[in-house]
Order: C-alpha cells, then structure tokens, then sequence
C-alpha cells in the first residue's frame, strides 16, 4: 500500500524552528511541502527555485542544495522543478533528510553561515504557483455528489443527476494559462448574459458578470506521468500522485449558464483559477487516509479498472476545509473575515485515484506537474457547501421527501457590516483553508488560497 | 486591415529550388511556412530549431541564422521558437529576406558552402509539433453550423440547434499532452461504452472504442498573446494570429456519447489530436480571404465584441480541405487512398478573429503558441461533411421538408478492396491534406496530417 504512516510522522518530533512546534501550525517537520520561490533581482530579472516550508520559515532548496549540506551528488535537486523532484523519486529521500536537517537537535543548518541564505520568514518570500510556476495541463472533476446533486436540483429539478454521474468521474479540460497564485487580484470577467430567465426573454448583452462565485476545490498534482496510449492501473495511481493542494475555480454563473451547452463550461471559469502556494505531498497526508465514500444500496459497483483494495479501505483523505469571505467593508472597519462553510474532502463520490486513472484509461498522458482538481467540495450538511451557488439557495435535495426549489430562490448571507452577498461583489476577498487533524498526530496544513476580486475591464 | 496583398504574392515570382516552381507544389515562395525541426544526435540528445519549406525543400533556419547570410543582429530568430518569431514581430520582415534569398537569381545561399547543412530534402528531416514542439493551451471550437446542425439532428432531433449557438462561438478546452506531430501512430482508446442506446439497455462496460472517428478541422495558433484582465478587441484580433494549420480532431463516438454531459467531450477526444507540420502565416493567406459566411434571414446579429468592417468583409479564409482514407489492405495492395470528403474553410458560421476575440472577452489570456481549432470543418453538401458521423449517416436536416433520420442509421463508405466503414478500423489511416487557390496567385498548401489507428491496448 502507498504511503504509510512511518517514523516521519511521529508527532513527537520538534524543531528548532519554534514556530513549527506551535499544535496550530499548518507546517510542522511532520508535513514539508513543496512550493517554488519566485526571485526577482535589481535589474528585474527572475528566477524560480523549489522551496519547503518549517513553520513560519520558507527553506530555499536550491539555496540547500548548493550549500552541501545535505549531499546533493548528482545536482538533482538544486536546479530542477518539484515535477523533476517527484518524477526521479527523489523525494522520500530528501524528505527524510530534511526532516531531520530541522530537528531539534540537528545542528548542522542551524549554525550555518549561509542559514540566512537558506532559511528566510515567510512573509519575505515571494511564492509562485507550487508546481515551478507552470502548469501544461489542468483539468477539473465533479466529484462530490453533493454538489452535483445540489447544482442539478437546480437546473433539472426531476433529474438532478444524469445517468452517468455515479459509473464515471466526469471531468472536463480547465485552461492552464490563467492559474494563478494565491493572493493575485482576479478581475470580474465579462460575458455574454441573458437578460431574463430564456433567451425567450431576451437576446444576450455583453457585460460584466453579475452572479460572481467561487468555488471549494481540493487539487492534486502528477508526480510520475504515463506513455501516451498506456493507463494508468488503480492500483498504481498513487504513485503518480506527488501531492495536493487548495484550488479555488472562481465561476461566473450568468455565463454558465448561456454557454455550457452542449460542450461544457468555458469562459464561465477559464478567467482565473487560483491555487495555494504548497503541494503538500501525500507522504505527509499518509495518517489522514479514509475509505472511499460509501456508496448508498442500489448505487452501482463502480467498473473493475476503478476499483481496488486500497481505493475502497483507503483512498480518501480527510481534509478540513473552510472558506471565509472578507469583504472592503469589512476589512476597513478591521473585521475579521466571516466563515461561510466548514466541510471535509472525505465525503467525495469519487477518490483522487478513480479520477487519475480514469484520467488515463484511455491512453491519454498524464505528465509531471499536472494539475487534477477534485470539482467543489460539498459535504452532506448545508453549512458543507462547498459554492455560493449552493450556500445562498433554499432547496435541499436531501430532504425526505425531497424538497426541491427553484434555483432562483436565494436567502443572502449577512456580514457584520451588515452587507448582504448572494454573489460576490467587487473588493470581496475570499480565502480557502485546509488542513488535517487526527488524535496522536500533528496537524498537516495546507495554508491559505486567496484572491481578491477586481472590478471588470472597462474600455 | 492586417494582412493585405502585396509583392509577396506576386506570382511571376520563382525560386532557384525549382520543386518550388510546380503549380502544384504546396510550398512556392509565396508560401515559406512555419515549422520545428527534432534533431536528434547519435548520444540520443536532442534539440529544436525553426523550419520553413521551399518546395521539396526544408530550411533551417537556425543553420541560416548561423552563416550571417541574413544579419541577425540581436539573435532574435535563431534560438527561440516560433512563437519568439511572432510575437516580437520578427516575421514580416523575416519571411521578405528569405523570399529574396530563395528567389530565382539570389544566389547567395544557393552557392553558400554550408547550404547543404540549411536547405535539406524534406524526406531527410524530422518535423515535430510547429509551435516549437509543444502547446500549453488548447482550445476547440465548434464553429460550424452545418457540423452542429448534423450532429444535433441526431441527438435532438426536434431541437438541432441549440439556442446560444448563433451568438457564441462555442468551445472547450483541449488537452495539450496528446497533440502529436503528423505521422505519429494513434492507439484505439479504450473506455466506458453502453451495450445499448441508454442506461436503461444494460449498465456501461468498459473496453476499446468501436466507433472512433476523425474530425476535420483547422487550427490556427497565436502569436502575440494578451495580459490577463484585458480583452483582444475584434479590430485587432488578427495581429494576435500567426497563422494557421490542419488539425485532426480524433474523436471516439461511443464514448463521447455516455460520458458528455453535462460537463463536455473529455476522454472521448484527449487521447489524441494530429497537426500537420507546419504553420502558414496569414500573411501568406492574404489572397484568400473572403466574407464572414453570410447569415441567413432571421440570424441574431452578432454582438458588437464580435463585429467589425474587416471581419464581415473578410474575415473568413477560404481553404480547400479535402480527406483521404487508406486501409491497411488498400495500402498492401498498392491502391492509393480514397477522398472521403472536400470541402473549404470559408464556409465557417463565425470567423477565426470572432473565435479569439470570443475567447480572450472575459480577460482569459492567450499566449504565443496557443492553439486554437476550429471544431469539424463540415460544408452545406453531402460530400463537404468533415467526419464519418456526418458521412456515413443518412439524414439531411437541410432538406426542406427537414428529413430526419435517427443517428443509428448509417451508410457504409466502400472502399475498392471491397471493404466497409461506418468507422474507422484498426490500421486505417486518415490524411487531411488543405490548399488555397485563387485564379492569378500561386497555390498556398498546408501539407498533410496523418495518423495510422493502432490496436487498444491489452493488458
């Protein structure tokens, strides 16, 4: 079985960088994801290089690397991406290395003359996206049946899901050049919208979205690709799994809905999806494994080249996750930002290896660095709601006997300005957080995705 | 206007490379297309330089950079890609030099002593991708109504044509990993397929597509990109275009037609998508534009984003794009390929600066090398339809009364061996080969797209 609790995870183990001791920190020694530092010298030229995380300190590896410390003999980990870490196996190594480089009682970085090289505050580094701030390909699942069933309830009050929702991870390509970092501004987008509920009502204008959302999302990253043409086997998903991430898929609704059909949402979400700033690999992850969400009696058996031992006991991971909104208001009156829901990344349909391999069940070629987004993560209660879409609406599919609404009813959420969103509205910031926490373990964060939202274009 | 005729396209113009000179060549001086050598050297490394054609000819334009026949002060196209080319606006300029070097009395490369290391017999090189051997971003569109209007007629009936289709250019986001050079092998996915019509026949099993296809389509790639935020207005969308290429959209039917909802096609497309070799550039197809296809009474007019005096006068491209089948046994038995279909490219509902335009509305930014294709090119006859699912298929919904016939029903295509296809069979190969033609200018060619089916993997 992949990734086991081992001797790294023992919550025991402290640092001597203090903050990485705190129970409330995201980044104990226990967890060291991978990020990548973006450096921009005097004559404003940059450079990337791949870095992990110890409490409040960001560690430059390269810097490391070119230190000696920690031998380095083949150079294959100073100047490569986290893709080039991952896919050479690398990394389990170097893990173990640095876990015990930033242990308590290991001297040799601390008394350093080039620590300060090395070792640098986190608000002093510059993060660009995780996976040396590229991504070729990102595609996005729909794999919480909550959210496929509360987004269908909606749309297709008698039919909420279609037929295929529960025999395949449906997903569809994103668009890889407008990914970005967390804390880039992300400007409402313009579209074409309805004016009414039809185009019987109306033809379209062109203007800037009104029904402004985010949207919840787990990602995670290829470590180890395929041959184009050969799959991926359930069995060995994981191993080409490097780690995951917080993604945030910003939707604008009032596109969506006069653009998806027949081939998909497009410019509702290709505007900008935000990620946070650290993979955090599944080693670190390996205490929060759960078994794959249990199907409800009369759900189909899902087909052979999506089922294995490991999938079924063990193939979710149960991540805490939270969403807050902040909005200009509120952070000019110094009010903290408001929690709009609280859910778990275990109570999804389908597990981050089903939607791998399905991926790659055809032969297409997965690569190092690839980016797979797990949809919106919605849980089974409404404060679980992974979408404004969802959270503002007044039905509850779940209901018995089901109690369907019109999608068009929406209760606004209040914030202590006494603001009102149903959607989003300019100035608005909205922040992700994740994290794991179990009974004998340390806490495994994954930091914070945010973004700030910028009024349209004008012109 | 961008890309107006001029001396370029004289055709009394010759070039020493006398192949050039055949009316029928693809690739006279006029032409000089964009493409990628893949140079590989005996210790197996290997490295990319930019191409153009001269009749059977292949220039290197690296090795050319490299002899200083053409100054190249600044290093500019000798060591970047294309999209270097494009976007710092090297091309204009770059492609009269080479139309002079190459011309009938120029005889400075022609008696060069390293012309041999520059001007090679295509046979003798190895092309990769055009767009320097790589996409990040891949976008297809579904840009004609005769296409959309066929295939609706077979999956709704009394609905063909969705209600956005004649005010969106609609698209989806494409997998960049599997699109491959003209000549590579495409294997025969495997995937979730229905034993029956619906769900209701009998659950999905999963196993090797039975009804793949191509889709005849034609790419166009960026070549100056936009920032984030910021839309491409529809007045400059062509300055954004380098140029233009065929693409084969191969697509599995069966699987499409259970996983596409509601999300889009996924595993039915990615697993491949073919390109010809090279890119040519708008400026080479100055002579054929031609108007925006006219709409017809009753048409929505276009929104203004997607409106100007140079679109509707000539923003379409009027290429001649014709499909040829070779079995396995037609090839053994000496047989040449069969036409399965001609049809051209100015028959498209919305042009290629409304599909950028389209796409970079919301702010999404586009970047150098970007692909963009058109979805099936299919015309308003029988023998213009762009893929076997319109081919082989009997109903007409252009007919008047609308004759309708439901999809199930199809015609074989005979091939002189006496063969059979509804679909494509293992070993078949498909060749796309596109031209422009106009009375009073040389031939402009595109060259071919290729792809051989491979058996499914079995394992």
């Amino acid at each position: 079985m992949p990734y086991e609790i081992d001797e790294t995870h023992d919550p025991k183990l402290e640092s001597w960088v203090e903050s990485a001791n705190d129970p409330k920190s995201d980044f104990p020694i226990q967890n060291l994801p991978l990020g990548t530092r973006v450096s921009i010298d005097d004559d404003g030229d940059s450079w990337l290089s791949v870095v992990t995380r110890v409490g409040d300190m960001v560690v430059d590896l390269s810097a490391l690397a070119a230190s000696e410390i920690i031998p380095d003999e083949d150079d294959e980990w100073a100047f490569f991406g986290v893709d080039a870490i991952a896919a050479d196996g690398t990394w389990p190594s170097l893990r173990r290395q640095l876990q015990q480089l930033f242990s308590r009682d290991d001297s040799r970085l601390r008394s350093h003359t080039d620590r300060d090289e090395i070792v640098m505050p986190a608000e002093e580094v510059g993060l660009g996206l995780p996976f040396f701030n590229m991504v070729i390909d990102y595609t996005d699942f729909y794999a919480s049946l909550f959210h496929a069933t509360n987004v269908g309830s909606m749309f297709r009050p008698d039919n909420p899901l279609l037929p295929n929702y529960k025999h395949i991870p449906i997903a569809y390509h994103g668009r890889a050049s407008t990914i970005v970092p967390s804390g880039a501004p992300v400007r409402r987008p313009r579209g074409q919208l309805l004016p009414g509920a039809t185009i019987a009502d109306g033809d379209p204008v062109f203007g800037p979205c009104k029904l402004l959302d985010y949207e919840l999302e787990v990602g995670f990253v290829v470590g180890r690709g395929n041959e184009r043409g050969s799959p991926i086997a359930i069995g060995e998903a994981e191993d080409h799994i490097l780690g995951m991430c917080l993604v945030n898929d910003w939707s604008a609704r009032d596109i969506q809905k006069w653009e998806y059909q027949p081939l998909g949402p497009f410019l509702a979400k290709n505007f900008a999806t935000t990620v946070s700033p650290y993979i955090v690999t599944m080693e670190a992850l390996a205490p929060f494994r759960t078994p794959a969400m249990e199907r409800a009696a009369g759900d189909p058996t899902p087909l052979g080249y999506l089922t294995s031992e490991h999938n079924t006991k063990a193939g979710g991971v149960d991540i805490t996750l939270e969403v807050f909104l902040s909005s200009a208001k509120m952070r000019d009156s110094g009010a903290e930002p408001v929690r709009l829901s609280r859910g778990s990344f275990k109570d999804m349909y389908w597990t981050i290896g089903q939607m791998l391999t399905h991926h790659a069940s055809n032969g297409c070629q997965m690569q190092p660095g690839d980016l797979l987004a797990s949809g919106t993560v919605s849980g089974p209660t409404r404060d679980a709601r992974g979408c404004l879409l969802e959270l503002t609406w007044d039905g509850d599919p779940f209901a018995s006997p089901p109690k369907v609404v019109p999608g068009t009813q929406r209760t606004p959420i209040k914030l202590p300005t006494g603001e009102e969103r149903k959607f989003l509205a300019d100035g608005d910031e909205v922040i992700i957080r994740g994290y794991c926490e179990r009974e004998g373990y340390r806490r495994i964060g994954f930091g914070e995705c945010r973004g700030i939202i910028e009024p349209a274009f004008e012109g």
